[in-house]
């Protein structure tokens, strides 16, 4: 395994890339002071890994090889396993208030594995010897991989094949004897510019005449033919400022990137699925299933850090034990732990695939991320409430250090006497970014639209709500259907 | 294990009891046509254990003897049997759309037996020993056993030695060398009727000063000195009438009482708690732990009806395909599945007690209930959406048999004419009785208030919230705490 | 004007009716003690205006003969007549606790006058003159009118000319040169029995093909060709008990009952719309706007008793102070007088029609419907939350009074000692009563469906929502459209 | 009146202020690009008053000389001058997408007025006199003027006189015949640096020996003894890059500052309260409550443009036929219009105060206030959800211009081919800019806190609900007291 140094050494090492943000080129990425914060927060899953303390739950033994390694490049082998992966996710959520990226990957390879096992069953191909090698890589490497899904889909009302243009969803331009070459773009690639390979899968079911666009292959990051974008959000600047008290959280973030596949070349033993359009529905369905759980565990993880900080804020402000304000953390607590009850409980309803790894409940995981397209929304909401106006209308931090006017902010701005007014600035400037800023993205409109947006989830939940089933109980009671039991 | 037809007939071999419903003694409780309904639902507990098919889910293993029992006297093992406990909580709850009363006792065994063991432990008493022989006598007989709490308490704001009446919690009058006297009532009896022993428990933790009310002990359910008074519920009566269809649920429904402990004497081997106040606590937080997380499964069984009903009714008018109405109904199910995924975490996350018995994770089945307080009034509220206001509109079953207006009856109250009059007029009055009759008091009310009403919730979801280190996690991120990792 | 003992007289004067109920004709409605607390609260809208103390609310000055009149017969004159026909009905429902049934004769004949004067501008028909000539009697007669609106409907997803029984929605089967007609059944017809005329409009916005459904007329209650099946409801049967306490609301209830028009003949004079079918959708959006406006202030005046209800059995619970306690009354209240607002808003943002009347403003109106379909729900949740369990397990009247047992229940059901077991359980029924027996019907399902469903409102509220102005401020704000403001 | 150029040649006419940005002093406010968005949104409440189209709406007659003045600075004369004030902040909310600071002004100015009518009548002073005069001179100079009230507040759990530091709360330090001298700050300021002047209110009801604090006074916004520290907000500096596309609302924005009373002089003539700790509580009710009032306006607007925001960017992404689509849609106007009815409610209830102008009905405009902070939190959700991830992701607009990656930005960006990616791109970063950037300071976090945080409506709801007259309507319903009506 990789020690979180020789993660960040690694990412310096790759080719160089076509990294474009804020309209320039960046060359280095690494250090690049928007970039950095990411990297720390995907670094933290390393780090963790090599502390003791955390070996039963940031590593596992590897299916594939026995070496123990981190459970991000992990085949789940067991229910125990599913709950494990959710309990790391709020670890790593807990430790770096942010989202730490990596788990795309292990949701990614988890999903290619047992998919491509009944492709191949069902049509005799090798797309699942392939992907283990691929695997049996990955692992020994401890690569961070993206795991890339999302088309660009221009009119969300037409498929693929109908589009103006028909690169809106990554599809096959050429197939070669030594492979194929791709073109497209795939939209929020959460951390890929931190990421040594990506792992590129469809985005939606398929019909027959959509076999060009179902294709799944991995590529290295730094593939010369690719062009990234960095997503610009709310408050990234701030990161370029003097100070990084205003940033909140002073050292993670998330990162989110548009890829271009600019008729990029994949060889065979990369590509891992070409053309079987009925497999495609499957893929997604159980790559959304696993990250769908995800969020039952990083997202919990930032809400500890952010129910933390609502309970700091309200100590400082002097009113922690008026009753409004315990009922409120009392509320935000309950939200949160329900979210962690759901992705419990899909793990812990997950069953074995014919491949041999571990799904999760379906059903259960959909109602994980559909909660989490709500509440995350309500703890914010919450935060703000106990913070105070002041969380958006405080003075920059440059007006703290301020020789002319610093002395005024901290006059002003002490609540409790207990706590120095810089403190009260830190943890303000945490809700604030948590809520409105930088890793509102992260925490807020991630937690809507990643792993797939709410009406998506709706739409699972209502295939696998056995309405026909409930109907029948229903009419057993009230006598309309014979209840020959008692 | 007895079979479900043993079970009436057992409970027809009670001594003579003093039951009183609506103001009159009740000689025969067992066919009482208001009675009945609860001891058919009870009897499904016995029945589904007779049936192959849900031997795995039903039945267990017994701990003390090894033979096969029903798991609603089940010790639990491990995670995977409290993960079996609420899926057959879900199963009864789907198989009899109502209140099947017999958790209680499963909830208080596997509470009272880990609380003695360490009351043993810390006094040198041996209560356990005298439990566990009681347990094995339970388990042999299959009882149903009244699990019993909740005293009247009076004037809530006053402890129970304020009380103006000392009768107002259970109380011990008289210690003799052959056992005690103790004097009190207990509310809200869940099946006690149906019961063959009652497990009496505190109700809540308890100050040194009142050691009297610290008792806990078993008497059999026709004990003498017992007077039972039967709870009047919505449309109760309807249960009188000449026709089956008013009621919705034709064969089952709930039963609450009040018991009235009339100086009732219980000998010695049958106390498992007498004085020990600092265990009060304990024996309560667990009892209810146990008992929040059963809402978990019997609550959305009974929501898998209503769900049900909802879609059936959708189908009888004609609007299964309207996009509004299916999108209710997958909030419906997306509310039921929340909260078994609450019930199947605090489960999955359980842990072995000093006794060998398995606790559920106390802070996840306290978040369970909460929501439990929540979803079921919503999930009806959408039921009544989707019936149509018919469903408190619509003529009597006597009307739609009457020579003079039947006729009319079945003409204006078809909807969809694939579907009769006749089923959308019981699908109706099931959701009434779900929404607002009978076995609202079960779905509703008892979702609010059994196992604790929602303050208490929120009291053990701070205790277990852990805010300081959910603070120190804040400060770590905001740089108020050094961050040593990165 | 009438006094409330002449409207209960003039009721028995009415001629025989078929009247039925749970399978038998009723002789003598008026003093049927199911029925007789519907007549009650009819008859507040008629004592209230006998007090000098609610003169200015309770009536008005006719536009018509300038005469004193009950507000309930009242031609809106203005704004300020709007929003106090809003205040009346908060008034009557707190004076009643229940649904006084009689504001949907006021609803109707609002609507009525200012499409009839619609359709002769447009058709030059007289249908407006004959309906002021029958209102000038309506206001003499002071009569209790019932607005009859919503038919059987059959398949919803079909139009009334697509269903198999043609009778499923009104319609007229033979013009004659005197009169017309007309076939069907109306259903959910509140207080119709109370009622002394019937006034009876279409159901839907209809199409050409359609003419024959496109009628609006008037007929005595007593019509012979009528016959009336009354709803049976949650708990209906506790009024034929011994005892009133069982009740909760002791004398006052609401009704809901279907009528048939076996081939009922209506004379031209009473015809008001016969065909013209562009019509159809006028009189219905604007009764139901009326109408939706009304749920504004009678559910608020029903809160206002469930409020007071909570605040009282929590004082007797000797709960007051506590800190959730006081904030679920405050949210109970903040959501009972955010529908006040609603009410209030969509009459303050009245407009006169042409025919001089004012109608409310329909996107606010059916915004606040909308919000009664949700928060007496949430009300009556929190409710039933305050009450605690004894809400559904408390033993019957006829147990509080019986010989053998009384004294247990009123020792074991007192609270805090300055209050007697009786006020509580009086006040426990009321809240029983309010949230799931017969008064829940008004106070709930009413609130769901009364003044069209949910789905109905929503349509109206997209239609007014002019979404292309919206958009245009936006592409302002946002720089695609010209700012050339500033 | 003046024009909208007049208004923001009059700032600059203002003498040298101490400003204070991002830790520099701001020699030129005027065209400070993170301040002039600000100018320009209360330069449009100039700007409507100069169009014949708004001129109902945006003036009216002044009650103290007669003349045409803008409504910001006029006394209410009646309900409708209350209900025309809510409709003029919908609209300058709608023209603006943002918070126009002004209304701070004149709900001080009709606060106030009454109070020191109060005041005078109680005490004899002539407070009144010299408002009256002041406030003539505010009309004719057609002055912007900061109502200010909220102070640092250090410890909420000790009133002002027991704070650490005394100048947590603004205080008299000094009287003298000329005048009074004040020291302190105000938090929060609302466009005070785009103000002529600034009215000072104390912030809570004071208690006898808080005398000091309870001072009422008005100064000039560029006296020299003040110091302003302009607060900091999500997405701030933006406003400093080339582009404006990125910002979102391209001209407008919020503005909130610290002032610094140090020492501050105030003659006699511009006292208005001095001492008078009874009026107090008086003062903040009325201010707040007219404020509350507010909030059902201008954030009512502001919801307009992100509702059409929503609504566009539907469209663009080719979704805008989708049912769930159009149902969220529906919700957001729902919600919307539901504040707006609280705003019209609290003002049709308004009533005349003893020195003639009108106030607001206090409950309902708390109640109004109350969902303005929860409503716009769920419609900005809700406005995310449509909107896809992109709004989250999606490249800067310097990407977009860049030459060598512009045109890959244009080629994914397109949705609906029938729009071009710009437009996209625009109304992507309105949603963001209202829901995480630098206006969802205003949309968001001013909706929770400004005007008084939730808490204080809860307290003020707690106080008008009247809940001994509910409780007595229960007691006469349930028959606990004598309902001797009928």
């Amino acid at each position: 395994m990789m020690t979180a140094q020789e993660y960040i050494e690694s990412l310096r090492n790759l080719r160089p890339r076509k990294i474009y943000l804020l309209g320039e080129k960046v060359e280095n990425p690494v250090d690049h002071p928007m970039i950095r914060p990411s990297i720390n927060c995907c670094a933290m899953t390393y780090k963790l890994a090599e502390l003791p303390e955390y070996q039963d739950i940031m590593t596992a033994k590897s299916a594939l090889t026995g070496n123990t390694i981190n459970r991000f490049v992990h085949l789940h082998q067991s229910t125990e396993d599913l709950i494990k992966k959710v309990k790391m996710l709020r670890l790593v959520g807990q430790m770096t208030g942010a989202c730490f990226q990596r788990c795309v990957g292990m949701d990614a390879l988890n999903a290619v594995w047992s998919t491509t096992y009944e492709i191949d069953q069902k049509y005799g191909t090798n797309y699942h010897e392939r992907f283990k090698q691929y695997l049996i890589e990955w692992e020994e490497k401890d690569w961070t991989v993206d795991g890339c899904m999302t088309d660009p889909k221009g009119n969300r009302s037409l498929p693929p094949s109908k589009q103006a243009d028909p690169d809106l969803y990554v599809h096959i331009v050429e197939k070669r004897s030594d492979g194929i070459v791709v073109r497209g773009a795939k939209m929020h690639q959460t951390g890929i510019i931190n990421s040594h390979e990506i792992l590129v899968m469809p985005t939606m079911s398929l019909s027959l005449e959509e076999a060009d666009y179902a294709v799944c292959f991995a590529v290295p990051s730094d593939d010369p033919s690719l062009i990234y974008i960095y997503g610009r959000q709310s408050c990234d600047t701030r990161k370029l400022e003097k100070t990084t008290v205003d940033v909140g959280n002073i050292k993670y973030g998330g990162q989110e990137a548009i890829v271009i596949f600019n008729d990029t070349f994949v060889p065979w033993e990369r590509v891992f699925m070409c053309g079987e359009t009925d497999f495609a529905g499957m893929l997604v369905e159980r790559f959304a299933g696993y990250h769908r759980q995800s969020y039952g565990g990083c997202k919990v993880g930032n809400g500890d850090v952010l129910i933390g900080a609502a309970a700091a804020i309200a100590e400082y402000n002097g009113v922690a034990k008026a009753s409004h304000i315990k009922d409120k953390i009392i509320e935000m607590v309950h939200l949160n732990e329900t979210l962690y009850s759901c992705g419990i409980a899909c793990s812990a309803e997950g069953r074995k695939t014919p491949a041999g790894n571990y799904l999760i409940d379906i059903m259960l995981a959909n109602v994980c991320k559909q909660n989490v397209t709500r509440y995350p929304y309500e703890i914010a909401r919450l935060a703000q409430d106990i913070a105070g106006g002041i969380v958006a209308t405080m003075p920059s931090d440059a007006d703290f250090k301020s020789p002319e006017i610093g002395h005024w902010c901290n006059k002003f701005m002490i609540g409790d006497a207990k706590y120095s007014a810089e403190e009260r600035q830190r943890m303000l400037r945490l809700i604030e970014t948590m809520t409105m800023g930088a890793i509102a993205v992260g925490y807020l409109t991630e937690s809507m639209h990643g792993a797939g947006s709410p009406q998506a989830q709706r739409i699972l939940i209502q295939r696998y709500a056995n309405l026909e089933a409930k109907k029948a109980l229903a009419r057993r009671i009230c006598g309309i259907d014979e209840d020959n039991l008692l």
